[in-house]
């Protein structure tokens, strides 16, 4: 590891604080290098990563972890942060199951403070952390800094934090890594606002070198309450053409700067460090820094799978124009939009800072047809109930974890008043290394509860594209789910067929079978591939899609009741309160002597791995469905011997 | 009804815009005779809807309702556009069953543009229905209004509508009524940002004034957008002596002005209505307006229950002197809370706006230990994950309906990081005579399914305490729900009893029962009479208490499987998915042969009515149980013979 000469000597960050300041750049440099090697054979979120740098080896440096917290937003960028404390050894191994997570994780380590996979929440967990530490006799000087980027600062709970920022005494950062763009384009008026700050220098530089003068000749004391508002007062009527949103807010502001000049960013981060009350830093940085493809094409490198360092080709790219894949599920959804946009002009797709990501993007040609509100999906719900009311057809593609976000506006803006709102819920179920905070496998769960929404899952990709098109014309609020990565076909425009509310199939149907296996969603091709393995054991078993979650196809049931000793129930999500826990509620009320068994995600948090091992960890892969079959096989036939 | 000459003869806003301007004044006054008359006997919000008659009189006398939209905000303040919209004759049966619902609701008229029981989502419901009519042929020129307080603007929902606003073209109103509270004290540094703006009037006064003068002289025109942004432009450079946050965030600022002045809303409204683009209209109202107790008193008067008009006294004032009735279950949390709070430095209280109707405000004496963060349920709850990851023990009180908002904090910022946070799920269950949207059914079944969270809920207001109690030392994510109104005792500060994760209690026991009821909650105290007037039938059944939903009690529900043929669940939340499916799914495992019958809210929203009648209506108050349980008896019975 001698390539890694600073880097690999560092393992924690009492090491980095003993490197003089002369060496930062090269140590940044090294760790570039570094992630270059490590992500371009092991993928993971890069070009957030590479622009991040600077700033987290500054933050480190200048401050005291893990005395002092450093809360991470979303945590894509925080791969520096793990290499500089006691993660070097260990970084080849992460998003793989038993290895580091991909994102920070307090159970991982004393230096990850807070769990951060959805966007917005630093600012009020570091709130939280700050003021405890403030009021805990021993800790009041321990200091607590948000790292924010300029998307998730324009979320509804970044917003609340903010606004609470200034309530009551705290030692609060927050740095705002300004880097221009989200996964997608950034959008909000907030962004654009950050723009305009950008361009007015001016006069935070006067303001920044004021307080500094001021305070070189100990003019004002960070101690001393008074003294300071009076100087922000006085600094306002001095030089006050604009009064900031966050000055508004009561928090100062400090920027921008150029947050990939490390040295600089020491310097300011010392400037400011002791100073009482709550600030935020604004500082800009390149998505991709230091590596030329990304910088140009930082969307495609968000989180760009294996690629060639030297040429910075992405595998992606070699593997389209080689071997025809299936279609991924979220472009069959995007593909059936498109058309559905084309045959009917009240189409509308809503999506939350996820374009390409859900393949809403494919409307983006269409003027007023396509809108990205942003990390708010809150607003996306309630927006889409909005449009609802007024008449319009409006798709909300979200991932499903992130849905969660919006279940109050699910039910209060949308299912309340039974509004045709279609809830388009990509990454449901397990989504292999993004892990625990990523997993969609709560939706089923916490949608069938809700009164007068209805849930259905295609078992593949020709099914999705026949729901969505059956979708056009109904009038209620529906949930369609569908996972992460590649469906099962790419011949999926065939003749559409008709798909009914609460109507499921029979797949496979025999006289003599005494169980049957109900799926929902493309767990059903897991489903025939045992029934195919069982056959060859001797062993029989029915299978039915079921399609809708709920409604439940209550005809289909009765048959099943009165056909089968068993039932076992698949799907791709928990297996309390979901799908599964919907058939055994049935069964209960209208058939107790059918015994059901259910498989699904246990009642634990599943962590990070390839979604294969993760299923198989559930138990309800191939292998898993096989042997729940087996061993009901053998309790139905020794009960009858 | 010739008391109410103007109001008797409005049958629809059509009526109301051919009065004369004039005539306008003693109209609100009218209306606030009405409502003092029909609230002092049937009670209702009060305050807020006193506040906001001139606003609502002068939009619908200048907007042109239904194809114009006014979209509420929360809605306590929509009674006058209740009154305006053909509901005068209707007004007495407000919150009864059968009757009006309390706010605005689509289902009810057509006035009625979107739900607004939670605060925060106008802005992103009118947006939607505003670019939907902009978008529809023939609808281009309809405007749309959102009315929003100035509490409700800064929750974050609401702030991600603003960060919007200005995304895509639209015609919206946004009208700021700016009454310097909501149901409490006002917090959070938007609200005194507010109060900042409204000092600096001159700068606004200016510009509206300015802007008038180049329109009257055909300097510049609404349809040309250009010149609309140089006027901007210039009228910046010009006076901008600051930049306020709306303009920042690309929304045109107008105020503030007195929305107490009915002929001046008139103006204004007719001023800036045809303007293009997003703009905002600050007003400030005064809450209780008209009715001195109330302007005096806000809070007490925000829902004051039944009162003398006279003398301005409240039932419930007298009440309290002179019967003593048990204490509300908040009461019990409350107090208990500040037990706990006086024996352990550690505990904090975190309240979502609602010091006074969780009782968490019994903490305010106590500095650093309340925290009162507005309506910003998503924060309130990282922000108490923070604390929990500072060593601190935070209780978060929250009503069931509002909880909701907070769903994936629970998850993300609590429960996967397994944080000691403390849910007090106040007004769990059905609460009356608010209704659709503040009914707390789904929470047993929406919280069931988040690993490592534990929920209980006490049957009665000793065991509440001895839940806190008990809690004070448990280092698990937990859930302790109760419901509104009053508890069963006065006496609830007994000797503390022990209290175990997962142990519920045998309370009636018999040798011969066939049917052991299963209750979760206070509803055990019906299940009580429920077995009294069985025993009076001859009919034997026999009760068990489990206070946890989860984790169920495996041994008690083991011996229980191995005494009764049935078992019926009771609890005051939804029957699919909640406490009664989790026992289902529990003997679906472990004994298949025992029939399970759950009781509670069926799989359909529940509107207004008094709790008495809407758990008759749902089949789970006493008589419902008892006939449940007679139901089933007679099955086991005739299957016996």
């Amino acid at each position: 590891m001698t390539k890694y000469r600073l880097l690999s000597g560092i393992k924690s960050p009492a090491d980095l604080k003993c490197l003089p300041e002369t060496e930062l750049e090269s140590l940044c440099e090294e760790i570039r290098q570094y992630l270059i090697e490590c992500l371009s054979v092991n993928p993971g979120h890069f070009a957030s990563s590479m622009g991040a740098v600077e700033i987290i080896v500054a933050l480190h440096y200048v401050f005291d972890t893990p005395d002092d917290h450093i809360v991470f937003d979303v945590g894509h960028q925080a791969y520096t942060h793990k290499l500089l404390t006691g993660r070097f050894e260990e970084f080849e191994t992460q998003r793989r199951k038993g290895g580091i997570s991909g994102f920070p994780f307090p159970a991982e380590s004393e230096y990850d403070s807070f769990v951060c996979g959805h966007a917005g929440n630093s600012i009020s967990a570091a709130l939280g952390l700050a003021i405890a530490d403030r009021n805990t006799p021993g800790r009041e000087n321990r200091k607590t800094v948000a790292l924010i980027g300029d998307a998730s600062i324009g979320n509804g709970l970044a917003f609340e934090g903010l606004n609470n920022v200034a309530q009551s005494p705290n030692n609060m950062l927050i740095v705002l890594n300004d880097n221009d763009m989200s996964i997608d384009d950034n959008v909000g008026a907030l962004h654009r606002y950050l723009s305009d700050l950008s361009t007015s220098k001016g006069y935070n530089r006067v303001r920044y070198n004021l307080y500094k003068m001021l305070r070189r000749h100990g003019i004002i004391q960070e101690k001393s309450k008074g003294l300071v508002l009076r100087f922000n007062n006085a600094l306002k009527s001095l030089v006050a053409r604009q009064q900031n949103i966050f000055e508004g807010l009561n928090i100062r502001y400090f920027g921008p700067f150029n947050g990939n000049d490390v040295l600089k960013m020491v310097k300011v981060l010392r400037d400011i460090k002791d100073m009482e009350g709550p600030r935020i830093l604004h500082i800009h940085t390149k998505k991709g820094k230091g590596f030329t493809a990304a910088e140009l094409e930082p969307q495609l490198w968000h989180a760009p799978g294996k690629f060639d360092p030297e040429s910075g080709r992405r595998a992606s790219d070699l593997n389209v124009s080689q071997v025809k894949t299936p279609p991924l599920w979220q472009d069959v959804f995007g593909e059936s939009l498109l058309e559905l946009a084309e045959k009917d002009d009240d189409v509308i797709g809503i999506t939350a800072a996820m374009p390409s990501g859900t393949s809403v993007g494919k409307l983006s040609q269409m003027p007023n047809r396509m809108f990205d509100v942003g990390i708010s999906e809150g607003h996306a719900v309630t927006f889409a109930g909005g449009m609802a009311a007024g008449g319009k057809k409006p798709y909300v593609a979200i991932y499903s974890a992130f849905l969660q976000r919006a279940f109050d506006n699910i039910i209060h803006d949308v299912a309340i008043q039974g509004l045709p709102v279609r809830f388009c819920i990509d990454r449901a179920g397990i989504v292999g290394e993004d892990g625990v905070t990523h997993h969609g496998m709560l939706d089923i769960a916490y949608l069938r509860i809700i009164p007068g929404l209805k849930i259905a899952s295609p078992m593949d990709a020709r099914t999705l594209r026949d729901i969505m098109h059956a979708s056009l014309e109904w009038n209620f609020p529906v949930a369609i789910r569908y996972p992460r990565g590649r469906s099962d076909s790419s011949d999926f425009k065939q003749p559409l067929r008709e798909i009914l509310p609460g109507r499921g199939r029979a797949l496979k149907v025999s006289s003599d079978a005494k169980i049957a296996i109900l799926s929902f969603g493309p767990v059903g091709l897991d489903v025939q591939q045992a029934i195919s393995q069982l056959e060859e054991m001797g062993i029989n078993a029915d299978h039915y899609d079921m399609i809708w979650a709920k409604p439940l196809d209550s005809q289909l049931l009765s048959e099943i009741a009165n056909k089968y000793d068993a039932v076992i129930t698949v799907e791709d999500g928990v297996r309390s309160g979901g799908f599964g826990s919907a058939v055994s509620e049935w069964f209960d009320a209208n058939s107790p002597t059918v015994s059901v068994r259910r498989l699904g995600i246990p009642d634990k948090w599943i962590l990070h791995g390839s979604p294969a091992e993760l299923k198989a960890e559930c138990g309800y892969d191939t292998a898993g469905i096989v042997s729940a079959v087996k061993e009901i096989n053998d309790e139905i036939s020794s009960t009858q011997r």
